[in-house]
């Protein structure tokens, strides 16, 4: 029997919904892989794999890494597994394409993937256009320029945290809006900076919106917040 | 005489430098545009032009807009005449590609474009891969994840502004490094955090470099530092 060479594990950045934000480094190495592998919600289609549909190959093997987000399932628990079911196929030799949605390491769930395989298996990261230049692209807002700071500000901390970020913040872009909503609104009306502040949704795709967030009141967990410097810290 | 529809601008980041980092949509507009421009130095070889050389047609116009970036010579000015030589192109009804280096809007000169031909010309914006995304794939660190605030910094601020963004950050990343490296290693040594601190030089080129900023005293302009959490934070 002949010993194979442990396979290649390739984390790719597919962006952030259009099929051509895709790159064509992403493109050529996810067409020769083995396995083309994806994260799933417990039920349901991949985003991942949805963006990238028309390139793949029935011959490739396909592998959904299932992440039952719910509570009662500790995450750790799942990226274990799911490092485990990519590890069984590198040892088989195969080489497997990990597809994620914008960029592997930006708010990625490929990090936890990456900080149970390093040093085991040979990775490749192959970054992609992340929500945080797709969304200023949509609204055609240039988000920071020059020597402008610019703070990243996920939606989910809670709101004291949130309303000191904001506060220190220069230009902020705010991630996993969705039922975060009414605080992240509430935060920025104290600070008086809800007036400028625009949100993106399904940036990229053809039902993307770009609306001011004093209009709306819902939002889906993929949009994201752009807040300009105000005049005053201008 | 027919009097010709106004052409269209299309504002492309070509990515970090790989020429594989285009993303497929940039690799289509780029090729179907008439005329294609880019930024580049006074003097010298433009190096978004560089990103895409393979694909560039002997039929397609090159404009290329000089930056003599020095003292003396108001960047308004450079900015207002740049946007004058693009709307003079849009006006004789020729769609224009203008390749921007990583990003457009992510500290990038399109901003300065896109703000003197918003409303008179259709524009339309294709995200690319940035040096935020391109840095930590390169150093295969994890900058972000889960609830986590990313600060992107500016090395050219003033020390204390520096210090004091740096001391509020739980990650960051540290752009436009060059000459300003032995101030950022001072600001992160008296923070406590220039241990864990990366610096990473031509991300996805040939030459690219992934080097613990503690082990290096100078490094080029478009260099980045990675700025992980410190335990203390974490």
């Amino acid at each position: 029997m002949t010993v194979r060479q442990p396979g290649r594990l390739y984390g790719i950045g597919v962006g952030p919904g259009d099929p051509e934000l895709l790159t064509l480094k992403g493109l050529r190495l996810l067409r020769a892989a083995t396995v083309v592998a994806y994260p799933a919600p417990e039920q349901g289609d991949s985003f991942a794999r949805t963006i990238v549909a028309a390139w793949l190959d029935r011959a490739q093997r396909e592998i959904a890494i299932r992440f039952p987000m719910r509570p009662g399932v500790p995450s750790e628990h799942i990226y274990d597994n799911a490092a485990r079911v990519i590890a069984a196929e590198l040892e088989a030799g195969d080489d497997v394409a990990l597809l994620c949605q914008g960029d592997p390491l930006f708010y990625g769930s490929f990090s936890g993937i990456l900080m149970r395989l390093a040093g085991r298996f040979a990775i490749e990261i192959v970054p992609g256009v992340s929500s945080l230049t797709a969304c200023p692209a949509a609204a055609a807002m240039p988000l920071v320029t020059r020597d402008e700071v610019l703070s990243v500000i996920p939606a989910t901390l809670a709101e004291p945290d949130l309303a000191s970020c904001l506060a220190a913040a220069e230009a902020a872009a705010i991630t996993k809006l969705g039922r975060h909503i009414t605080k992240v609104k509430r935060v920025l009306a104290e600070l008086g900076r809800l007036a400028g502040a625009v949100c993106v949704e399904h940036a990229s795709l053809p039902d993307q919106r770009v609306r001011p967030l004093t209009e709306i009141d819902e939002a889906p967990y993929f949009s994201l917040v752009l807040v300009g410097k105000t005049r005053a810290n201008r």
